[in-house]
């Protein structure tokens, strides 16, 4: 196809408002969401937004320890409140241990984790739940609820997990091998290809650095709320914020005692989710309270609950060394990484193993090596956070690809451009980091990296700020005590786990023209809905609101592995391919009939069914037709689409920083984005994914970071102590989409949702060392954290 | 297949218990109802059963004339009534005319009825509709409307509609030419095969009779009841007591203003239909409130507008003559029906075809005639009443053949037996009675009849008390103003209407070996969803227990046209099995990749997939495999179905009864019901359907009728004066089934559910002439009537 041609990539960047050949109608336009309107009209949409006879609400208790065992627990007192329906403790459910991870079935994480625990490992954990017929009174008879506690020692640093002597935190016989030197690691990794001694041998320069990433939050608008009932089948419906319903049916089933067809997982709108919502984390206790009471009851955490007892992204130390030639071929990486999955470890190891399939994804480099131990800690839990270990990585490899090329005396810019992977590259450490799945493979069909790479240092001004390679360093007249710098990052992801993801789709055709489209998949407020009705109505040649879409839902919708790993558009995006194409082979053989034409000739769009002579049938006659009068049948189809290939998306980050070297305050004037994702499919919603990644990566660059005191409890567990950058914060954004045609994808699409988390913090890191000639291999960058690091260089 | 072989037939009616061959775990078996649980402990399953904020109770104000225009109307006060939202009026609404007959589309159904028009045509017509805030308001809302009516010349009585100067029922010029002389005609039949003349010529007795039959009510439990409301997308759902989800969709869009897409029926547990839920009714009123209120609606009928306002059966006036030869041979039958189809005719034609297709389809008669004028009269209106025309005519029929045997000197059960019709037969008026679509096809495959006639007349004591062909009228020793006869009746019916209906459905598989059952059919109470599930459950291999039934939702559920025509287990049935054999095959593929096995060896059955030396792989095993481990699919199908046959079921009801010479009364002893149905996919609910059916059919011969005053207005709108049977005046029921194996129904099944209609009142007829001596051409035998009889042939 045309445009995977540079040139031709390079002129629809330029018009970004026709991203699509001119034969597409639907797919490549700016369609308004399919749920815009009730949003913005405040219609009730969401989990919350249901009115129950006779609901309770929950609370739970949660551990004041960071690490303890309950030796006695007595909630006669809080029973005897009024209002209380119910109190459990961890004796009053069945001792099943479990993996909260959402992914799909049968990837390996360790099942240390039970409803409510005779044992507490971390300040958060769940110590017991109550029912009652307000918030107010649930609360109230948590007070009431005496527990005895036998505290133990804490593991407060991920450096002292692995030391001997340390507390185990995990010492249930079922979890581990008793006598294990190595109880509290939670996974080890190590993965390497080509010959590591030979390729820093063949090295003109090695260099080794160590960075620190902090453990920080997805903090979605929406907090994690379910509410459970019983139906009048006695079948359980959770109605629930989740982005893995069809996982929460599978993994509640044995927990709370029912086996999955009498459970029913409804997903209504999500106020967001960003991995957090990957993660089985409030259903089970919200059912068990409903199996208790008998009545619906709700969950919801408050915003110190989402903080303390939701999940976040883990913090890594990650020790990388790295050889290059004097003209800057990369001949051999090495990176370790200690890694803190906090008390449980549910995404411990897959978390881990996407830092490095990720980052050492970018550029061509024989020789390599991943290790890594995760271990656990009596913290609050690390688990699926958009970028998924990635924006880790790429700390490590954008800071030190600058180390590299500074003393090597290139350009940043042209030190990635030397060794960035092209088409027909392969990743020789995939197969090793979880792509080793039988049928997958990795060669590179569509990269336009080069291309963002061009536009992105374009657009930031690099050429004129940096154009010799040298330092930026720009003075301001009049305010000498800033400093401008600007900064890179190339990145890439992936596009769903290869040979693992699937999506399920049902379409079904009505009198009007009009289809129910059904699919498992989860949109979380991403566009998604809206990017697979596109894609549903540009091959049933209809409007965008001739699409009526209904997802998800476990007893409605097809399976689908939820949304994560960015692979909704393309995973059920290719089901829905799929089915509709079957539906429209179906239309137009009953049209083919009506026109006495052969139905291969036979193309539709603009809501009809068209000959090659102009002659036209509109979509309801043939509906009512194949409804009604000849040959009856219901024109409708399912399919299931997985790929054993996941796509890479590439893109280069560009950010211009200025520093303040009185205060160490970094203030970020631009950021652009290039970005190859294949075809976009909807320009408006993927914008809103690049923008919104671009925040969320620059707060972890900038303000983010979970805090504890020296007991383990989070200091700092709300919004403003713990600060999010608001709009008014946010410096201009710029995306360009370096549109390629992904053959795998559907229309050529490929993932847009976690690269804009990857390169922002390695770029405006960059940026400040532009700006001040001050390495800070550590995020975020407080003004506290530069200021140090200022004065320390000699800098004030 | 063997059971087709009379002596099987014979053996498998003797062995009720095991109506199927041995292999069948599932279909053939006393499975209890899947709604069975809820509906006994009163779950909220009906369309009454939800709560919803802000919904306001309409109430409809009727006509007090049976024929008026409307001259003027005033709502002002009524709208000033406080909690009053909206008062509609024929003035408000767009002047849609439409038919709300609720068959499929291509029917010819005259469109002669608006939601509110400016003329009322009965007493119980629509004149205005009023939301309020209480049913109580709204009521009296309805007071304080102000209507000045110019009332009209009525006919009130179906031999008057076509005498010159009869005043016009529908003079809108949209409906039928002006100057039509026979604008009270609303359908007229002319169907003919063979020769009159020569048939009538060739007997040796031919004898002409008049009957008439009464206007009675379906009496469902659950009157008419509907809720509308606007979801959060701005779409109308309609949640609404209905036979055809569907058709309410496409019949109320235009009458509201609404495209399909915009609009969702859902039909949750309806509490019986019997055909007057098949007309789309209620539906647009309470959709005009939602859209003029901007709020929920409730319209629910009282038991006294169901009467008047909702549908009933047509009173017919049925002329027949008939010749046979000495041996009982039919030669000739020549039917005339008049027959009064109220107000509105959306039912007009197709319910008086039915009269001839099913009476005159069980005898083998070379020569035939049936003609039928269908007229408008200012009368409650009659529609689809189970059976749908062929009671009616089988009245006529079923009381001939007594009449002919006694001139003949034969037993009625000998004249049935040397006429019946047997497998091969083609009824030679079927193309020209609406089965004439292309590709339909009548030969009967299938006929248990004669063993129906066995049966039935071995079960009712036939052979002892007639022995002879002679009356029996027993005398009872001591109570000698007593008097017992025993009758027969032969009755056909059809399974769906051929070439037109059609049914869709769509199955997933879950986690745990279960499966989604998703169809449009409506389960009424018959017990449809149930036996839906167990021809899945059959092809699947599992239990019951294992399919989740969901229907029907018409944003959910593929089409399905509805609940009529005794289709449903045929029609939806079959789409059923075929989504079901998709499904099974799939399943096979994936256990035979993991048993490596040939597909094609594999069986299903107990929960798990079979080889032939024994080894099994569990239903749970193959969809976890599938969802999640290699070839990852969501294990599913879709499948829909039409039949160009519809193969008539057979039955032969026997009837004793007792009569009280001194006082008319008629009492009766025993009914016996043999059917031929085909296989029996659930013994049970057949029975159900066959004692329910026999019930009806008994309130019809025996004590229901509609009674109208001399200005049209019902004077027995309410329970007790219009007596229904109850339970404790029963007598004994017999149901025999003669399974035969249909080969173009889902395992062999024919249709259930009307043809007990049919045979109960034309032998009750034919027991009180044996008892009696006197033959009583009208019903149903009241006291009166039967008193009057008696008195008139001598008798007392």
């Amino acid at each position: 196809m045309p445009y995977n041609k540079p040139e031709e990539m390079m002129r629809m960047a330029e018009h970004p408002e026709g991203l699509g050949p001119d034969e597409l109608r639907v797919v490549g336009k700016r369609e308004p969401k399919v749920d815009a309107v009730k949003l913005v009209l405040g219609k009730p949409a969401f989990t919350d937004d249901v009115e129950m006879r006779g609901l309770l609400h929950a609370k739970i208790l949660t551990s004041p320890h960071a690490h303890a065992r309950i030796k006695r627990i007595d909630t006669a007192k809080a029973k005897a409140l009024p209002g209380v329906h119910a109190v459990l403790t961890h004796e009053d459910i069945p001792p099943v241990r479990y993996t909260t991870a959402g992914q799909s079935y049968p990837e390996p994480s360790p099942a240390d984790t039970r409803s409510l625990d005779s044992k507490v490992r971390f300040v958060g954990d769940r110590v017991a739940a109550v029912a009652a017929e307000s918030a107010d009174i649930a609360r109230r008879a948590l007070d009431l609820i005496e527990v005895e506690y036998e505290v133990l020692p804490a593991i407060l640093n991920m450096e002292d997990a692995l030391k001997p002597g340390a507390p185990v935190i995990h010492d249930e016989p079922d979890v581990r091998g008793a006598k294990d030197p190595k109880r509290n690691l939670a996974a080890r990794i190590d993965a390497r290809c080509g010959d590591l001694q030979r390729g820093f041998a063949a090295a003109d320069l090695v260099l080794e650095r160590e960075y620190r990433v902090p453990q920080v939050q997805q903090t979605p608008l929406e907090t994690h709320v379910c509410i459970t009932w019983w139906d009048e089948d006695d079948r359980l419906v959770v109605r629930t914020s989740t982005q893995v319903p069809f996982h929460v049916r599978r993994i509640i089933a044995p927990v709370i005692g029912l086996p999955p067809k009498r459970i029913r997982v409804i997903k209504p709108r999500i106020g967001g989710g960003f991995g957090g919502k990957q993660e089985v984390l409030i259903e089970d206790i919200c059912a068990h309270l409903t199996i208790a009471t008998g009545r619906p009851v709700k969950l919801e955490y408050t915003r110190e609950e989402e903080f303390i007892s939701a999940r976040s992204r883990h913090p890594q130390i990650l020790r990388l060394k790295a050889g290059a030639r004097r003209d800057g071929t990369l001949t051999a990486l090495d990176l370790y990484v200690l890694a803190d999955t906090g008390a449980y470890g549910a995404h411990a190891l897959t978390v881990q193993v996407n830092t490095a399939s990720k980052s050492l994804a970018v550029y061509r480099c024989p020789n390599m090596r991943f290790q890594c131990d995760v271990v656990y800690t009596n913290k609050p839990v690390p688990g699926a956070f958009r970028g998924y270990g990635a924006p880790q990585g790429f700390f490590a490899t954008e800071s030190m690809m600058d180390e590299l090329a500074q003393h090597l005396g290139l350009s940043p810019a042209e030190m990635r451009r030397r060794n960035i992977v092209q088409v027909g590259d392969v990743f020789p450490l995939a197969a090793q980091l979880g792509e080793g799945r039988e049928g997958v493979e990795n060669t590179i069909l569509s990269c336009g990296l080069p291309q963002c790479l061009e536009l992105a240092t374009k657009a930031i001004g690099w050429h004129e700020k940096r154009a010799d390679g040298a330092p930026h360093r720009a003075a301001i007249p009049g305010k000498p005590h800033l400093r401008r710098g600007v900064g890179l990052a190339c990145v890439t992801h992936g596009t769903a786990i290869p040979g693992l993801d699937m999506g399920g789709t049902y379409i079904k055709m009505n009198d009007d023209g009009s289809f129910n489209l059904l699919f498992g998949g989860t949109d979380l407020g991403t566009g998604a809905d809206t990017v697979l009705a596109q894609i549903a109505a540009e091959v049933l040649g209809c409007r965008l609101s001739d699409i009526i879409v209904y997802a998800a839902d476990t007893d409605m919708t097809p399976f689908d592995k939820g949304a994560y790993a960015s692979s909704t558009t393309f995973i059920s995006g290719g089901s829905v391919k799929k089915a509709s194409e079957d539906v429209a082979r179906q239309i137009k053989e009953v049209a083919g009939r009506i026109m006495e034409e052969n139905p291969a000739v036979l193309s539709l769009h603009d809501g009809s069914v068209w000959s090659p002579s102009g002659e036209s049938i509109t979509l309801a006659q043939v509906a009512l037709h194949s409804l009604h009068l000849e040959d009856q049948h219901q024109i409708m189809a399912t399919a299931s689409h997985m790929s054993y290939k996941s796509p890479p998306p590439f893109a280069c980050q560009a950010v211009e920083a200025e520093v303040d070297i009185q205060t160490g305050e970094v203030r970020v004037l631009k950021m652009v984005m290039a970005v190859d994702c294949g075809r976009v499919i909807n320009p408006t919603t993927a914008e809103g994914q690049i923008e919104g990644g671009m925040t969320q990566a620059l707060g972890y660059g900038l303000c983010e970071e979970m805090l504890y005191d020296d007991e383990g409890r989070m200091v700092n567990a709300r919004f403003g102590d713990y600060k999010i950058l608001q709009a008014d914060e946010m410096p201009e954004l710029v995306t360009i989409f370096v549109p390629t045609d992904e053959p795998t994808g559907p229309f050529g699409a490929k993932a847009v949702a976690e690269i804009p988390m990857d390169g922002v913090h390695p770029a405006l890191a960059n940026a400040v060392a532009d700006a001040t000639g001050v390495r800070i291999r550590q995020i975020p960058l407080t003004p506290e954290r530069v200021w140090r690091a200022l004065r320390e260089a000699g800098i004030k």
